[in-house]
């Protein structure tokens, strides 16, 4: 079977590119062991987590904000997940049918034999399939570590999973780790009414979030952090009860009992079969490449996740992009991919966001700036929502005024961070932001309160 | 009394001029008959109304998704309504305090005797405030037409004032007018469970907006609106019982029962007295100014809704600064509002925003354009709320692709607003947008697939 | 003979084109009668013009800051003009052998077959080349209007052509025609000392260049214009001397002697053959296209002064390319020209340049603005020179205060444009200008002190 | 006396922030020794030696071009020269009148009281001026070295000052110094036929310059550079003959004779008399001052060459006005100067330019970049007058495109490097600049052709 372009793997690195080239007329196999698009962002990350996200601050807001006592039964909430998943499934084969022309998808294991070959094993049997060019975007998934017991606990992809059979919640729960996944699910919980504790192998929780930005969220989150507690085992101590073993940081094992555990202990890349042997790997198992997504090997790109640049679903598609246009010029380059100004959040609640430089690099960098900040409490949203705790910060170059970061935590800023990134992206100054009249009463309307203060 | 500058009315079109002037050393006597900041769109306007509309959709969600049954009490919704104002007035006084050196707040009432004397009727007596610069900043009111049984009737300073004793309210409500006050209250009233129509003089609503924006909001509205209705009278048949009577459209006089009429038949401007005397005026009454604020009268600026140019709270803070800093450079103009790219919403359920020049206006300038579109029903966030319906559209110039106008309507309009104005204002492209990976999931990111359409 | 391109054409509109597709690998075949690269710019219009003007501007300079009376023979400045195309075409063969592997040029007439499909008249025989993608850039000539006596005149191609036989000057010249190709050869003329004047059909030079900046150069040129006078007739009275015939506007015929007449009545398209049947044609008879390139023939794009959307050599270079791109992306559009920021300068000594939107024309589509500008003879440059006429002038948008239009008659008028260009087509703002401090002693400079007028 | 605002030093720092403070209506007193506005920039610096520059250019092209053999007596050169003074004194009178209510201009000698007082020193005694601001641009003047001799070298002063004596020069002349003021005149007074060489302390010259940029220019100046060759003495030995001792770098004593020594060894800055007791200086003796140009005492700010922050004529205009706005707004900053995108240019024949973060700082900083580069061998221009060495260097930040920094040596690099500074101020992208396109034949077109290596 000959082709075009091979893309492995179906989710946010891969077919937005698949479908930029075949609008330019390319011919495209895709192929995923899912045999669906969508990747595991759809089966099993930001959209099933968010969507539970969602629903559960919109119920502690009505908690909150009219003295209600609302506590939906978690099935429910799992329906409802289900269910945005199903809807954009469809859509997807939509999508699909539209391309059909010039997009074939194939369920399937891809193994990579060379820089234009890929042995496909499909249900009943092995198809070869030759192209052009390559696109990996495989993505990654969670590391699930092993120690005595660890077979009792669930990952995010079973709690989050398309028609995950979890549909039941018990009343404790303790994740293990303390990246954003950990701290995500567990102010999700807390806000449904489950008592959640974090246990956290270091001192430290969001390791590679500017710390400023980590010592204002916290504090909002109100959630019991256990650090310096390595887990040492798992013991099942009845139906939905189980023991948890720890060390508490001075050599002593503790233990806490608890109706659910989940390792949130961080994701490694998914790599194809027969690329670690051809294709050049970063110190941590990624597939290296440079901003124009290319690999060591000739014509093969390597996009998303598995390349480990900007693990979210946003910057997959970007890099899928990417990755098309300097297909359509032959692996010229003619398309980068800014990271610098990708943003990133932390979907807690409140959520916490970042985009650009933040200050400990400028300074490292010895980039001067000045720094302008603006407290939520006097934000009309913060305050209709009754959200009030949270910062906006912005640095400016020094001279241009240029806004090269900024973060903000706190209600909406996860939408407050988009014009922010904008901003970063296209170089626009303290001025430009200062000078634009945000819609009123929105969140972003302290992008420009925040600016003046330096005009 | 002496000082540099008189402001008079402390909403936004006021304070925010009046707080960058004290930043900088300037006196300012600020004149206001409530005596706080924040105008009317804190007493009754924005604010308010957009905090019962919050909390009507969070409700209204929380109804469809997890198929409940709220229907709060409308005085829990007046009381978290009235605490937020209260929240707010605290914020002001506090930041009125900051600048008790330089700024001195008299409550009273402004008459206009010459561009550097105010006469101020304060509670015992009359007061004269001389400076070298003043800025009007009365804003708007309702316009409360006359006809028979018309004091029966409310305007939405009686729904939205602070403390109103307005705190039940009937099952079925008749709002008169079809603008965008008129939309937004019918909206926010009937996700609460009331029953609401809309009677409206004309075969319109949402008059200015650009046609096919409205054309694609009405239907997800689901109102019922009676065009060509004009009301003719108000008959109290009851306690919370009135028989509203209009005319047909045929000649006919017709009737209806209902339980409260509120009137939404659009504002006008507030004007201190002493001014119609002195400064032109536009067509309508505004105090006629240029894009740097200024009046005919030397040294006098006008902000607000009171110059008529964009009666929204953003577009007066940004107008108010424009103020100060013109008055900064002593009249000589240095800073300009551009109100091309202030953007503008209207919070129905579910809202609608544009920004730019639309369509209508483009050709009729002979401005070239490519367009592009994405349906609200492939958007993650519109998925998880099930609020699928809507559109946006952006709009390019031909050629250099600046961005010179969008409009979309559905779930988060007002949030994605902000981006694509700042696009507007600062001249971004397709390809600027199609380059930004906006935060996924928010509706945000249909900016950056709509751009792609085109490249 | 089957490749991927043809490019019928090897000057500006073709070979940037061929250029960048050969980069990334696709097959050209490249079609020029001249068998060389340049087309008419280099051959006798923009590169030959140009030198033989920055020479004469450099004896004309010397002569009056220096009071020398330098008279070069024109053959010595023909000869270095010779050289300068010389060394531009070996340039080119160097360029050409780079791509050996992906271009082949071959000399001949092309003749449209299909939209695949061109038949090539070569030297000896005829070939028939295939591709998938066609690119017609057969530029411009000098329209040669017939009438007794008219073979007797010259054509710019005469006066700037490769290797010309014109090598000297009769002192006394005629030059027929108003366009920016008399005025500059005018001026170029009289600069080396030759007595010059235009005959001109109507009442008016420079028609479509904005009035006030063709009133503001005029005065500066001091040419001796006969307007309203159309030719009728040439005769030869000698060696090098003629008797020109011509109406004076009031049926009179007159005549005058003159030792060389050159017609510069305007210039017209170069279809190949065959292409009038199949592709659309505007009115004057350039190939239709849009800003993409694309004509009404699937895979066939036209760039440069064949579709008589700009008719220079910057703007063919950049249609090429645009033309390369869409053709990388199978002419689903994805690179678009922004004739409006393309700057147009007449190169009369002294020259004049302008770019965007000029103010004749905003006003036409109501787009208000606000203008500022600056007289060169208090600029530096323009004083060491002591050429000190001339006028800056920037527009603004009201509001936005972004740089719509420009335009500027004085020294180093065609490097200033450069800077204003650029913030034409980027949406930079007066504020933008005012803010960046252009090299001393550059004109450049005069940028900044303008746009600070309105700051 | 009393005022609002004194201005030290009627330069490029002092007189345009006057003037825009006077434009506001504030009241202003410059006070200058020379009384009249412009400077050491135009008294000796950069008006005068463009002046002679540019005319020493012009003769070097013709005799090269047209083989022509000029070499114009140094008196007319000279004469010319202080025609453009003149013509520069005369505007500013003229400015000044028109400002004459709110600007007065004291001849004299400032020396500072306090951060609000001025004694004054004028022809027939001491005045006190008293203001709310000040601004001190005193500028800088050449450091005179003192050794045996020392009296008998000239300074640039000398050479450059307006009607200066010197009127004649040797045809042997010898340049102590390796900044760019020495060679800068040794390339002109080469251009102009006399025998030049630079005496050079150290194994370098252009210090501060990127060594690539150095390393490119230098060989296309052709000038005699004696390195490690300190100066010892100078010796009288005849009228116009003089000999001079320095030493060859290994301790040996050795000399050469010469018709005239220049000493261009470096300028120091001037700072007012008092001014070092109550001001913060620099470790190099400058006032210390922030991006907003104020200086440690409240509401005094110093400009232009005296706080050695960038010290040209185009960056002390920027800095002036940067104040006046800094002052309007009462010290609290609203305007800052961005040093980084300030072009700085060589003018040697040919010159070179560069602005932005050249490479060895971007590399420091950790700044990821694209470089790409354009011979000027292939530039029209440069092929035109026969000067096709230099080269432009463009670096684009990674990911982004953003371009950081630029330089180019070779014709035009003066006028090229504007456009590239307004790029590097406001964020242009590779894309940004590979879509324009510059005027033909302008030196400004490599900027397109360069960016688009990367596209």
């Amino acid at each position: 079977m000959e082709t075009d372009v091979i893309v492995i793997g179906a989710g946010g690195g891969g077919y937005p590119g698949a479908f930029r080239l075949a609008r330019s007329g390319y011919k495209v196999v895709i192929i995923d062991p899912k045999g669906e698009l969508g990747g595991n962002c759809l089966f099993s990350g930001c959209i099933p987590s968010k969507t539970v996200r969602e629903i559960a601050q919109m119920v502690w807001r009505n908690n909150r904000i009219l003295k209600s006592n609302l506590k939906p039964d978690f099935s429910v909430i799992q329906d409802h997940k289900d269910r945005v998943q199903e809807i954009r499934y469809m859509q997807h084969r939509e999508e699909l049918k539209e391309f059909r022309d010039n997009i074939e998808l194939i369920r399937g294991k891809a193994k990579l034999i060379d820089n234009k070959t890929v042995e496909v094993e499909i249900e009943n049997g092995i198809i070869e399939v030759k192209g052009r060019y390559l696109i990996i975007a495989t993505g990654s998934e969670p590391v699930k570590p092993k120690f005595p017991g660890s077979e009792f606990a669930i990952t995010s992809d079973d709690l989050y999973g398309y028609r995950t059979p979890l549909r039941r919640l018990p009343d404790d729960i303790t994740i293990v780790g303390g990246g954003y996944i950990a701290l995500e699910t567990a102010t999700i919980l807390k806000a449904l009414g489950y008592n959640v504790r974090l246990l956290v192998r270091s001192d430290k929780v969001l390791k590679g979030f500017e710390s400023e930005l980590v010592n204002t969220l916290l504090p909002l989150l109100g959630l019991e952090i256990m650090y310096n507690s390595p887990i040492l085992e798992i013991k099942k101590i009845g139906e939905q009860e189980f023991e948890v073993f720890y060390s508490d940081g001075k050599g002593n094992k503790k233990s806490l009992k608890t109706g659910l555990v989940m390792l949130a202990t961080g994701r490694k890349p998914v790599l194809p079969e027969g690329a670690g042997g051809i294709l050049a790997l970063d110190s941590k198992g990624h597939i290296s490449v440079n901003d124009s997504m290319k690999t060591n090997l000739p014509n093969v790109f390597a996009t998303g996740d598995v390349n480990g640049k900007a693990p979210y679903f946003h910057a997959a598609v970007r890099m899928s992009i990417a990755a098309a246009y300097n297909i359509m010029s032959n692996s010229t380059p003619m398309d980068y991919v800014d990271f610098k100004s990708i943003p990133v959040t932390i979907f807690t609640i409140p959520p916490a966001s970042y985009v650009g430089i933040m200050p400990s690099e400028a300074e490292r960098m010895g980039i001067s700036f000045i720094e302008a900040s603006y407290e939520l409490k006097n934000d009309p949203m913060a305050q209709i929502y009754d959200e009030m705790g949270g910062v906006l910060k912005l640095y400016f170059e020094r001279g241009s005024l240029r806004l090269i970061g900024a973060w903000i935590v706190g209600v909406h800023a996860g939408f407050v961070i988009n014009e922010l990134g904008q901003a970063v992206a296209h170089g626009l100054t303290a001025r430009d932001l200062a000078e634009f009249a945000d819609q009123h009463p929105t969140t972003n309307e302290l992008i420009a309160y925040t600016a003046r203060k330096v005009l």
